[in-house]
């Protein structure tokens, strides 16, 4: 089969010939039919996250979706020509194993969540790890409900889904966004208010802030946008160490709460909000054959929105 | 009556004569029995919280057990005779009306709180403002029950409050203490482990720290100490604005909490464990005449524990 492999640092990734892998006991091999392409892939290629990686060449892509092709002797919930995802973690292909930049892929099947009908394939994939974050954030970390006034600073791909999310679970959304066409974007769904600044929000009382831009200067803001009590959920990595307003924190009770990846489970809420056309990646997809130059693309920061490469 | 009043900036408390006051109707009176003194009332005198109290002269004295002697019309909880405490309150006597250094107080039905039999009045009054702040940090901001593995950063006054309502509450408790002779004190208490540093906690997978000292550093050092999806309460105010780490935050799922003071629920809550001899206050007591001189003591920094006047 062809894969998509990292060998050296420095090198783009390598379009080779690999044998089609057979699935152990606890295993599923997946045909996949959409990868995402991450940021993450640019880091595993540039020495950033390179030490992450357990052994090369390696075959990347861990945003998967794609049909079962073959079972385990001892897998009991997937069979083969059902449609799956392999939610995006740390110990899963792409990162650990060899990925789903590739026509077949094995996964322990205790990693892969059944998908539902009328989802795509390209929105699947991209629900395995924007969507899972940012829904994970939300509901999860956020206890956002039906009713919660939820707050959104930064509405880039993460955000955008998280307002997406909220607006889903019943909430109110306001958001606070410094770029005028992501503004725009934020008001096109439908959110209640937009702002440029975090600070404009201030004395909003809200219940929960989502911040996925992640400085202590927006943690602040956040701490100012909430009511007494409320709740402020870290997302982003804007800055490894940040100084904030513990005073304020202390004295008005506030919660800050980070948030990190997902759960199967959360997975498959995100894939239910996908079919019933409450949550959609903007996804800009290409063929197998573009991955490699597609890094590059990511790399050059040419992209908005998802890439995923379709196929199969 | 008697009452110690506050009177200009910078004077120590004046002792004087003022009219027996008379409970509005939904208002009930207190016989003064106990009423500690705090370092909020240092402040009170040395312009650093000054701006906070509503007129002069007032009387001071925001930790209050007492009797009940006069009731208002529309009292309906209490009686005359009846034994209760006041939890200390911004709103409430002593900050925001005339207080508990005196012979009798009256104050607002909704704030007052009915004293099981079997607590000395000495107790009951220390248990109104630190006692029921540390309860409130760990049983409700902390959410600790029995089998939490607990962190106590800083054993002062609060923190040694908050480790005996942690451990009547069931759980396993590890101090971090700068103070030798306070870590004795926490030895003595009987908990899992005492150390100088909270940094020699990190590894300890701790479900839930109290910090009682409140600096970015202690912050970091307890987050390290925590399990991943951990909890961090935030007591003590030990710097306004502290820098922390973020990125430890967010991956590891850690929750910071702030607690400030506490409900009636808690007061409550705090009394039944004085009662049941599972929670004390280290206290000194001084009759009714020497409150004046008992804040200039607290001031100078010569007194080790808490500070009641007991009288009536």
């Amino acid at each position: 089969m062809h894969a998509w492999q990292f060998t050296d640092l420095g090198a783009p990734l390598t379009l080779t010939e690999t044998p089609t892998p057979v699935p152990a006991g606890d295993e599923v091999r997946i045909s996949v039919r959409a990868a995402g392409l991450c940021h993450s892939d640019v880091g595993f290629l540039d020495g950033t996250l390179t030490p992450l990686l357990p052994f090369r060449p390696i075959t990347l892509g861990h945003e998967i979706a794609g049909v079962v092709s073959a079972a385990g002797a001892d897998v009991t919930d997937f069979e083969v020509g059902q449609k799956v995802v392999v939610p995006a973690a740390i110990e899963g292909p792409g990162t650990s194993k060899n990925g789903g930049f590739a026509d077949e892929v094995v996964v322990l099947e205790r990693l892969v969540v059944a998908m539902p009908d009328g989802v795509p394939f390209d929105q699947a994939a991209a629900a395995t790890d924007a969507g899972l974050t940012s829904y994970h954030a939300v509901a999860v970390q956020g206890q956002v409900t039906s009713g919660t006034r939820v707050g959104i600073v930064g509405f880039g791909g993460l955000g955008s889904l998280g307002a997406q999310a909220a607006l889903a679970l019943g909430a109110s959304v306001v958001v606070a966004e410094r770029n005028e066409h992501a503004r725009e974007f934020a008001r096109d769904l439908g959110v209640d208010r937009v702002v440029a600044d975090v600070d404009e929000l201030a004395g909003s009382d809200l219940d929960v802030v989502l911040d996925f831009a992640g400085f202590g200067a927006t943690i602040d803001g956040a701490m100012r946008a909430l009511r007494r009590g409320g709740r402020l959920v870290l997302v982003g990595l804007g800055e490894a160490r940040g100084e904030i307003d513990l005073q304020a924190l202390t004295l008005n009770e506030i919660e800050v709460v980070g948030s990190q990846a997902g759960t199967k489970e959360d997975c498959a809420a995100v894939l239910d909000l996908v079919r019933d056309a409450k949550l959609s990646s903007r996804i800009t997809t290409i063929g197998f054959d573009e991955i490699g130059e597609g890094i590059g693309r990511l790399e050059r920061g040419e992209v908005v929105g998802r890439l995923v490469a379709t196929f199969g």
